[in-house]
This record gives C-alpha cells, structure tokens and sequence, in this order.
C-alpha cells in the first residue's frame, strides 16, 4: 500500500498564503512567490500541458512526486476557491478543462456533487463525509502508489492530527509572509516526532521531506 | 561594522517552546528536544566550561557562530524567565556563575538594575529604552563583530519589525511541538525578502541561513 504524503510550498515564516487575500489576489500579498521555484520547471509544465522549461534538481525532485502520487486529495478552496477569505463565491473553471493532475481527485466539501470528469486524466470526486473518508476513497483509487494530499492547510492538517498522514515534503521558500494562512497551528495531540528523510535545496527553494513518526502504543 | 543576527532552534512546526509551560518546565512539553542536537557539541561544551563531545559538522557551525558573536541580545524571559507564561517569577541563577556567552550581553526589560559581573567574561546588563536601545549599546560593544540576538522570540519580533536584522540562522528541528510559542508572528511591514545563504543539515537538525533582504528605499 502506498503512502499518504502531504505536499506543499510554505514561506520561513510558516504560512502558505499571504495577507490580505481577495477573489482577485487569491493567493494574498506575496503569496504568488511561494510558487516561483515551480512554475518554470520542466515536470510542471508537463503536467500542465506545456514543453520546454527548465530541467535541474527541483524538477527532477517534482518529477518524484508526480510520479508517485496514485491520487490526490485536496480541500474546497484548493479545488474552487470556495470558503476562502474572500468569501463563499466559488472560482468557476480554476483548474480548466485539463487539470495537472491527471489521476483521481477527492474534494473534501460539505456540497455533494457528481463526480466532475476532465481531460487528460484528472475526475473530481466531491466527498462530503470528510477528511478520513476522502483518503479511504484515495487509497482504493491509488492501489500501491502515494495518495497525496495537495492542501489546503486545513485538509493537512485534519489528516494530521487524525494520524493519517506518513510523510510531509515542505518547500520552504527564503520569504516571510508576516501574515495569512498559517500552515500548522495547534494540535491536540501534543508533540509529534518526525524524522529527517531527506534535505535538498537550490538557491530559490529548500525542500524538506519529513516522516511522521506514531507513537507505538 | 558587524551584523545584527538572530540565531535560535525551532520546530518544524515553528514553536521555539512547547505547549503547557510551567515553572518546573519552561520549555513546554518537548521543548528540550530543540535542543538535543545542541547539546553534546563540542562548542556548546567548551562555551559551558566543558570538555569534550562531539566534533562534528554541527559543532563547526556554531563555532562559527560564537567566534563571529561579540555581544549579545536576549529579552528578560531568556534572561531569567521572568514574564514567562508561568508568571512573573524570575529564575534566580538561571545562567549560573561562568555563562556560555563569555562576551557583554544586553538584557531587555522594564526593571532598571545595575550590570552584573559573571565569570569568564560575561557581564549582563540591563537595557529599559527597548530592543533598538540595547542593539545600538551591543553593537558600541561587539566592535566589528556580530550582535547575536539570542531569544526569545519576541525580542528577535520586535527586532525583525524594526528593520534591525541582518541576518536570521534558524535551526530546523524534525519535530512538531503542537503548540506553544510561535517564533513568528504577523509582521506589520506585510512581506520581506530573504536571500538563502547557506543549509546544512545533519540527520538531527537543518541549518537555515538567511539574509534578510530589505527594500531599497
């Protein structure tokens, strides 16, 4: 059975949006540069549908990623900009017709839906019995490969604090935000020991992989 | 003219103190484990008035640390742990009669009081104007080289805020303490640059070094 990882770019400052994020800045000031390490890459634009781009270490650690993930999950907001700071007007086509993803999707939401089918690959599942039953459904969608929660912050972290989560890979980028969503913010359960799996950083970005160690009771 | 620097281990999670802090406990739960890797350097050692320990990439690190540092920084909770959330209670000895820091330290508090004269080259004194006052007296005493800043964070904040900073070494460590206190919180001024000077990472620890970048208005 494959993993389930959890994926994403946060500044030093721990957050992964910036402040004051509108409909029309859905990312909050500063927050676009949290994913400048990416956008050029050879493996994104790939699974965007483009060629060319660069090829280097970063791209090569993405292709890792890419390659693993089975299915993802992901929240409401990542999926149509619904329930965000801006309010509750969802996005209408924020993916396109041919999402990157290009394997199952489960969308945690409270509005059940039919399953929504694009090109390339990418279905959208809409799950609305939450965080545990979208990665029971992505795990049967997955068989052996990774299901990768794709964030938002708050999907990580219920699947967190619910033990569900084994590895985390940060890409922590040279910026402090100083304001908007934080990525971590209090668990229940007290300390939770990780293990350093591995370090990889380039000028623009350090990439931190992480296994969640479980107490053994 | 040296730097203004800012040293000190976090959480992956970003606490640099762990949850439920009492006064027999004022690192929270796991808190000592940021600093575990710290603690058997050879450096770290030396500094304490020991021998021995490891002699590892670790210790090199903050051997260059301590050689660059010719005065130090620290709020009043670092200095006696006094204002902690256990109370107004200070730490008599806290630091003992030879500190580590073997150089002048600027302590920022309300309370006025006259310096103290430790063993071994440490003299505190006792800085009432504010964090810029007692950087401006540590950099009159660290001469070209460094003002460390050493903690807590909310003097490291407040000094960040003040556009103070030149420079930040956050030590990593793999570990989520789940709550506690933040090393960072909003920053007024909205986003700020950094540049990635360097990271090192031995299986306990990441080493972070950034510069901090600042407008150039």
């Amino acid at each position: 059975m494959g993993r389930v990882t959890f994926e994403i770019s946060v500044s030093a400052d721990g957050y992964v949006a910036g402040p004051r994020a509108t409909h029309d800045v859905p990312l909050g000031e500063g927050g676009e540069r949290l994913h400048e390490w990416v956008v050029g890459l050879s493996t994104w634009r790939e699974t965007h549908g483009m060629e060319g781009g660069e090829q280097n270490a970063d791209a090569d650690l993405l292709r890792e990623s890419v390659d693993a993930a089975g299915a993802y999950v992901m929240g409401r907001r990542m999926f149509s900009g619904e329930g965000g700071p801006w309010g509750d007007e969802p996005f209408e086509g924020w993916w396109g017709d041919e999402p990157p993803f290009r394997a199952p999707v489960f969308v945690v939401t409270h509005h059940p839906r039919e399953p929504l089918v694009k090109d390339g690959g990418t279905t959208f599942t809409f799950v609305t019995e939450g965080v545990e039953a979208a990665i029971e459904q992505a795990r049967d969608a997955a068989g052996d490969k990774d299901v990768a929660i794709g964030g938002g912050a708050d999907v990580a972290r219920q699947a967190l604090a619910a033990g569900l989560v084994d590895e985390m890979k940060l890409h922590l980028v040279p910026l402090l935000l100083g304001g908007g969503v934080r990525l971590f913010e209090e668990l229940p359960s007290g300390p939770v020991s990780l293990e350093q799996l591995r370090v990889q950083s380039s000028p623009a970005v350090t990439h931190l992989r992480y296994r969640v160690v479980r107490p053994t009771t």
